[in-house]
């Protein structure tokens, strides 16, 4: 039995289903866990001594919460990470979050949209890789401002990316579809796909617009019961040891072998 | 520098300071990391396939809630484990965490007190390891019904033992220090001292009661910015890659080379 691809909805209800009182998980425990585990899965691929400096994208919703988790374990693990919240959440955990990463020095650009492009447009020139966890399986199109102009130039920078749960810009169920953006220039219109990460982080199980992923993928969010992998049929494969994360086999001709 | 070795009190306020309004961090957070450490710890001194069977004892505080926890990442590594809490906590997070075990099909003992005692003689004799999550750093002797009839059980079942912050019944600050206990049988009152572990998990520092151990000891709570590191010179060691658990330098002469 292969592992089941999600859709939005499905993902939806797990999530719910996980916090409801019958699941008894607040947010702060699997956003923990979810973090964590995406910060181990860019530790395995983008080692601290070849890939310090890791530029953390974050959106306003919960996927933006997780990568301000990482943000911090990846600290703890030795990294530099650097903040980019070009719109904070405003939910209390989203800011308590925040504040947990600047309790441990941790550096963000501005999210003033006058400078926003500026400040990322030189932070990626000094960044070893990008952990995108800007949209999330809650996602739907179109892509708004600042995102529009955000994700052009993170596509663009030639660094790595590692992608949460579908990589920005996507659409949740198709995968990829390419759609009109603003461009980085004045007055351009700019046709644009969603990022071409290197690692992609699905989160509980991997969601239906992900099946054409085909290069490094990791399973994250060991906190389902068994009983709940059953209902759902998500088939997941076993973890190895202790750890938070597991790669799932590739699809296609792009292994790295 | 070598790591300090932490009073009770000082203890408190490192928890205290980590959960206030400029920490940031909350209780669930906390425990999440916490609990999944002494997992870890466990499991990298008994794997799941020689001591599959964890007897994890949790006491009434927040302790016992890392116990809960560690129950649960335990499950989700393979292991089969068991709760024992003769005296279930009553706060609201406790009796959440409690469900998420039930969730994962964890069986608990019954914590009735006519049953107990029977419940964990047999539980024993079908466990191949124990986490002790019983007292913390706010415990304070004497010990009080249920636990001065458990801990000479568990002492004296031969079973090793992995502690969470301080062996249960050592005095956090003075470390093993003998006191008199009901005993097992009808109207005997013993000498007893507290576990005698083989392992022990501290979590953010260790307690000064715990500078007389001599066996393998952890340390876990990566989760202390340098700043608070600093203000309260803890002196904390290197955590290795991406592990939620340090192995600290074996005090003494009875190291397992």
């Amino acid at each position: 039995m292969s592992i089941r691809y999600l859709t939005a909805k499905v993902a939806q209800q797990i999530d719910e289903e996980l916090m409801s009182t019958a699941g008894a998980f607040s947010l702060d425990q699997l956003m923990e866990l979810a973090g964590l585990a995406c910060a181990q899965a860019l530790a395995k691929v983008y080692p601290r001594e070849t890939h310090p400096r890791v530029l953390v994208c974050c959106g306003p919703g919960n996927q933006g919460g997780d990568g301000l988790v990482a943000a911090r374990h990846l600290s703890q693990f030795g990294y530099r990470p650097t903040l980019f919240m070009p719109k904070p959440g405003e939910k209390n955990i989203y800011q308590r979050l925040q504040i947990q990463c600047t309790n441990m020095s941790i550096s963000s650009l501005s999210s003033n949209p006058d400078e926003t492009i500026n400040e990322l447009t030189h932070a990626l020139n000094t960044s070893d890789v990008i952990l995108d966890a800007i949209f999330g399986f809650s996602f739907a199109p179109p892509v708004r401002a600042p995102f529009d102009a955000v994700l052009p130039l993170l596509a663009g920078s030639g660094r790595p990316i590692v992608s949460v749960d579908i990589p920005s810009g996507w659409d949740v169920e198709k995968g990829k579809i390419s759609f009109s953006v603003k461009g980085v220039k004045e007055g351009g219109e700019v046709e644009f796909a969603g990022l071409e990460p290197d690692v992609l982080v699905s989160l509980t199980a991997p969601k239906l617009g992900a099946m054409a992923f085909k290069e490094r993928h990791f399973l994250g969010g060991r906190f389902v019961s068994r009983a709940l992998e059953n209902k759902y049929e998500l088939n997941l494969p076993d973890y190895p040891g202790y750890e938070q994360v597991v790669e799932l086999p590739q699809n296609g001709s792009h292994q790295k072998l």
